[in-house]
């Protein structure tokens, strides 16, 4: 082991009176320009009296938070200079845009990517108009932000993606702002545990600062309201060492304020120093390093803190009543105009900026320079860092079909060992993340190269789980964790998969919605650079729960996901072991894209050799003439469609009785990969025109097709192309419990007699042999079942079953299956 | 103040050995018991040798956390027995099924429920069979188990459960186990700070229990894992006294073991009763009782304890590989065969069970009896305990609305009104929760009559924003923790209502799923009874999120609940306040739903009476005559539809529009209130017949439909009945950011211009002044948004603008609106 990093080891000298001051007058501009972005469309520097025209007519945004965001901000500066730090910053309170907008601006990037917000008195009014303004930018900290990588907007996950960004990235540390709003949500709070999960040799820095500013919208903040030695309990419970500071509740000197805060500051970057002091130590001494007890601050500031102390009799600064706009009226009002105007003189913009509008150099001295700026942090736009993966070649993974069904295989568990190779390729640029699933996904053959990444203690039987102090697994039974860090990464120009159970990826369904907006909006920002996408292996689906039942029979996370802009989302349901290569390979080279991947982990029949695989996959969806009975050039009798790997071995199963029972009737088989080819081209770009369709689906031919999900979804993306209503959906119907994997079909139609059955119905000139099969299939059904229920196991199997050498599992099942057994 | 309770205070005398022995064979049975279920269905009393047939076929469950759910389970029947207390049994770790199924079993609850789990031989058969096998029960600690508010199978929600359960109930405990897996989620995380939530002297009491057994699916826990000061901390900090206990992991005899934990129990309880003793003496004095650290206790024993200490040379009791069916190959192997024998001999069934298969008397007489038990504690069957809410008549709070569009009003604030005395009137069996969002979402009037119970530090100024130690708002920023709660409470017989902010409901879209299941399953086991829906009022929606931009806009809840079984599920968009109110009062009236309100809190116009609202919402849907131009008696040529407050104002707007400068078009107008009326009456219980559908919407005539949500929801729900493709929905299409409310509409193509441009596109008939009005509609919409990004405000307002008195502020400002600002 060894370095490859050094971390900026220089002395911390306090603050001189001087600097203090400097470092004052920054954090008046900062405030000042947040106070001018939320209230002013002119007049930007007050140079003229404050008039009602100089304020904006709609008053919107977060006041409340922004001061102690900026006061950070500013003392980061500091440490940044003083010690060289390699630096991002993270805000959990994302409303506190106007500050980060400010600061940005303050250091000059701001003006670099947006050059008509120049730094002079024209970019100052477009500074201030723009902001919460049609045509404008947003009032979070949103991807028009340099340096965010965090919207804020929805609470809870800074510190997640606080550590998944500093993950592999030993040099830098992240500033992470956590408000004590978010701190109550779920995710946050177990958020703290993240440092179990961090390696100071090989892994950044987060620094938390929890600021208590006291108040959310309307109430106060629990942990604002707890005993301070009880917070410091919970923050060591955490595995933190706290460190606190309280200032702006009283008329001490604010150089006295900063002067502390300085110090706490130091003490806090000085312990982390030493800590990455150790842990290279450790590294050339060949050991791993035990995990530290991180430092963390509390800061404890009013809210609104420099602003109205009171306004119309009632306290303002200090309470929830600072939250968004405190002077609302001030363009209506001639009394609340003269207050807006006496907060904003408070901060003296006179001394702050000079005749031209620009921040006085002294003043900006303050800050780093280029690369240096928290704000021009290249990792903040990680698409820009970005390298492509070096991939193995996939299909030198595949496995040998030599014929269709011929080959039973687990796809998840081949997927693993091409996983392995991806992580042996990429051994810093790829990680994998789960909820203590990625062995029961079958993706175990990743621990022939890798560990999963723990600090917490170890015992001597772990090194045997392929637990260690690095590696690229990255579990935590908290799906918010794993989205969380998984973004944080990504947003930083890396890859990751993140490979679930598929009921419970609907725990991370508002995540994944502010991950959809962030990429929605970053396609329409310049600078931004595209990141990788976020892949989803969802296993352990709806049809293969046999341990659980209901409640973890769930495939809406497929239809969630389909509500997102067509340019975002791809949804695959690869049928078996080598189009589960295929999809993971393209999604794994994807940029921009949330990628959900449903496939399953039992074993099941192969239908596709590799090179079949690729072609399938690249078409999206095809013509499996092997499985159906029609007659080359001439459209067929009947469509069975099919999506996902179940449904795939149901719908091939119903072909093959078909082929035997009814074989003058003409049925082509479809199986579907890429969901989104259903739709049409205009609405989503892997659609399909209508003459495509119906050159796949037939013209005016009857569908039977058996999906994965929720039936529904078919009807809508198909919508356009199946104005007849000729598509007929069997899927899951919410109809589930702990039973055999026959029986959830049964249950929910799904099967393949009730495929059968469904083809019957809707062939109206099949004659009394169809009627005789009808029959049949529905006695197969009464027989399966009450197999199962007698005996507790399936008849016939779903996987098990194979395509070419039981011939007669299907249809002859349907004659002779457990006859005497009922 | 005073208590209506008591609290039963008997002294803690420490069990004697032939007590310890007694527990420690009814223990011993409820593994056997267990173990039993998981592998036998035959031979349940091994009367004769194990032979492979006697083992299921298909072995599912988990055997892991059994064994100290049933320890527990044992100890806490001794403590209801010595202290007579109201107790209910919490299971975090739902898969333990087995041993929850057991414990209620030997209790007798069991086969009270199901006469044919007799307490015998056969019983006995049934008993172990019945388990995880076809048609039998499922693994979890699901619906169909007695005693049970809590499936358990997604992880997180025990503890929020557990606090729901007790609020308003003060002499009863609910006894809690965490599991060590569970407390990994962010859910559970912030769930331990439920403690600053509860008030001793009108609320019951949650003891959790965190079960360290040390391992999940295929890794260590997390606080099993870091020094047991450290987690102490960590408990403190979350406010609690913990009491360690630990067992084994060494030869320690097992009365012994029995004896230390019996104390650790005690000391726990004895400490719950010396507070409950103060909160009585405070009650008696008039005064409030501060928050105590209430004690938990953390359980350290092995997974699988009892179980086989190694399997196939590799340690299985005390690691990961207990998780679920440690001797997989029983039936198939001699070797496992004979070790699962050995295992379920050594606990010494033929000491436990009588000749005829009935728990020994002695043994039995350990667990108390009737309602005592916890397994028969009513209020785990809520809906036996549940009261009809005394509801105030909503006709009374109704505004008066002189003619359509004539008043303005803020529809939630009204409501809340009309819940202030909702509250009144049922001071212990209604509560609202929410996300610090309930004065945001304007229901504000609710302090009237109630604060926010809070149980945290207060400051002498709380008192005005209506924080007190009582009251029924619960508010904290997780959304989890308010969904948990409210579950939890009307699990166990009471109503409630969750107001939340529609975007961020999705943070719940996973925990109101397994709610969702829970509902449909109760819907077919007799014994359990109806409970109130799950109400959700979600305000600060897609349209008016004029703060907070994109993050903050997302009608996407609405898609998830639909994939719900159609018996569940009921989603309302009022349009105005009387509708709203009408709504909710039908809402809290109401059984075993989930109920999906959307409504406004920003001032709009009011279109219906309130006796015209109450016969608009008891149709659901319905055609507003006065807004539109059609012969009466024949079909109108197109009908504009809507469903939202916004959509409404649109679509008014745009109707005013058409009737002005296209008086001959027959326009109708319709408006949908109960979304679920769009669909097929055989797909809902709301659905409408074909006839009745086109009786509303006319025969084969376009229908311009303006939807709150994402458009392909109408369709989705239409699609039976619109199978020519004849309704074009506007609706929100993920076209959002900070800008004024009319831009909104803009960006998404669903303001009243594009409305009336889509009416054109979709009546060829009509002639050149048409073609002129789409033009003046396109440049109307050109000049409302350039007047927006120069002055920031809308022209025209969606709010502000009235049918009757701003006769021409739709049609007019498409000729003259800003065209001098442009």
């Amino acid at each position: 082991m060894s370095t490859t990093w050094t971390w900026p080891d220089a002395p911390a000298a306090a603050p001189q009176e001087d600097e203090l001051r400097r470092m004052h007058a920054w954090w008046r501009a900062a405030n000042y320009l947040s106070v001018g972005q939320i209230y002013l469309m002119d007049n930007p520097l007050l140079r003229e009296p404050l008039r009602p025209e100089h304020v904006k007519p709609r008053l919107l945004g977060h006041w409340g938070t922004t001061p102690g965001l900026t006061f950070l901000y500013a003392h980061a500066n500091r440490a940044i200079r003083q010690r060289g730090l390699k630096a991002m910053y993270i805000t959990g309170p994302g409303h506190g845009g106007p500050g980060l907008v400010a600061a940005t601006y303050l250091e000059g990037t701001y003006s670099e990517i947006y050059p008509a917000v120049s730094r002079d008195l024209e970019g100052l009014r477009r500074l201030c108009t723009q902001f919460s303004f049609p045509g404008g930018i947003p009032s979070h900290v949103a991807p028009e932000t340099p340096g965010s990588i965090h919207e804020g907007g929805e609470l809870g996950y800074s510190l997640s993606h606080a550590y998944g960004a500093m993950l592999d990235r030993p040099d830098e540390i992240a500033l992470t702002v956590v408000g004590d709003g978010e701190a109550e949500t779920g995710p946050l709070a177990t958020a703290w545990h993240s440092n179990k999960f961090t390696n100071p040799q090989t892994d950044g820095v987060v620094l938390p600062i929890l600021h208590l500013n006291g108040y959310k919208i309307a109430n106060p903040t629990l942990l604002a309201r707890i005993p301070e030695p009880e917070l410091a309990e919970l923050m060591r419970g955490y595995g933190h060492t706290p460190l606190f500071f309280t200032g702006g509740f009283d008329d001490e000197d604010p150089l006295e304020i900063h002067r502390r805060f300085a110090a706490v500051l130091d003490e806090a970057l000085d312990s982390i120093a030493a800590i990455k002091r150790q842990a290279a130590e450790d590294a050339r001494a060949g050991r791993e390093s035990e995990r530290p007890a991180w430092p963390m601050i509390v800061l404890r500031t009013p809210k609104g803190w420099t602003g109205p102390e009171e306004i119309d009799g009632k306290r303002t600064e200090g309470s929830w009543r600072s939250h968004q706009v405190p002077l609302a009226s001030a363009r209506d009002t001639p009394e609340h105009l003269a207050d807006l105007d006496a907060w904003l003189r408070s901060y003296r913009p006179e001394e702050l900026f000079d005749e031209h509008g620009a921040l006085r150099e002294e003043i900006a001295g303050t800050a780093p320079e280029g690369r240096l700026r928290m704000s021009a942090n290249p990792a903040t736009n990680g698409g820009e860092l970005l390298q492509a993966l070096r991939l193995p070649d996939f299909r030198d993974y595949g496995i040998d079909v030599p014929s269709p069904g011929a080959v039973q295989a687990e796809p998840t568990r081949v997927l693993g060992t091409w996983l392995r190779d991806v992580i042996a390729r990429n051994p810093e640029t790829f990680r994998i993340f789960g909820p203590d699933e990625t062995a029961s996904n079958r993706l175990q053959a990743v621990y022939e190269e890798t560990d999963k990444q723990w600090a917490a203690q170890l015992e001597p039987h772990d090194r045997e789980e392929h637990l260690g102090r690095r590696g690229r697994v990255m579990e935590v039974l908290s799906e918010h964790q794993c989205q969380g860090w998984l973004e944080g990464y990504l947003l930083t120009g890396r890859h990751g998969l993140f490979s679930s159970y598929e009921a419970f990826i609907h725990i991370v369904d508002s995540m994944v919605n502010q991950h959809a907006k962030w990429l929605k909006v970053t396609n329409e920002i310049g600078w931004r650079r595209p990141i990788a996408s976020l892949n989803y292996l969802l296993s352990s689906h709806v049809w293969r729960q046999d341990h659980n039942g209901f409640s973890h029979q769930d495939p809406g996370f497929i239809d969630h996901m389909v509500n997102k802009k067509a340019e975002i989302v791809r949804v695959y349901l690869p049928p078996d072991t080598n189009t589960l290569l295929s999809t993971m390979d393209h999604c794994l080279r994807s940029r921009q894209y949330v990628n959900v991947v449903v496939a399953g982990k039992q074993p099941g029949p192969s239908w596709l050799g590799i090179d079949e695989a690729i072609t399938h996959c690249t078409r999206g969806l095809g013509i499996w003439e092997w499985a159906g009975t029609e007659t080359p050039g001439s459209d067929p009798d009947l469509v069975l469609a099919c999506a996902g790997d179940i449904p795939t071995v149901e719908t091939l199963a119903a072909a093959k009785i078909l082929r035997e029972e009814l074989p003058d009737l003409a049925v082509r088989v479809v199986n579907v990969v890429d969901l989104m080819r259903l739709q049409e081209d205009a609405e989503h770009p892997h659609g399909l025109s209508l003459r495509d369709f119906d050159g796949i689906f037939g013209t005016d031919v009857p569908v039977v097709f058996a999906y994965h999900g929720y039936p529904w979804l078919i009807h809508r993306l198909a919508y356009r192309h199946d104005r007849g209503g000729r598509i007929h959906v069997r899927g899951y119907t919410e109809e589930g419990t702990t039973t055999t994997p026959f029986d959830m079909l049964m249950r929910n139609d799904a099967d393949r007699f009730h495929l059968v059955m469904d083809v019957i119905d809707r062939v109206p000139q099949l004659g009394s042999r169809a009627a005789g099969l009808r029959q049949r299939m529905a006695d197969a059904r009464i027989r399966a079942r009450a197999h199962a229920y007698t005996h507790g196991e399936d008849l016939p199997e779903i996987s098990g079953w194979t395509w070419d050498e039981n011939a007669d599992a299907a249809a002859g099942g349907a004659d002779e299956t457990g006859g005497d057994n009922v």
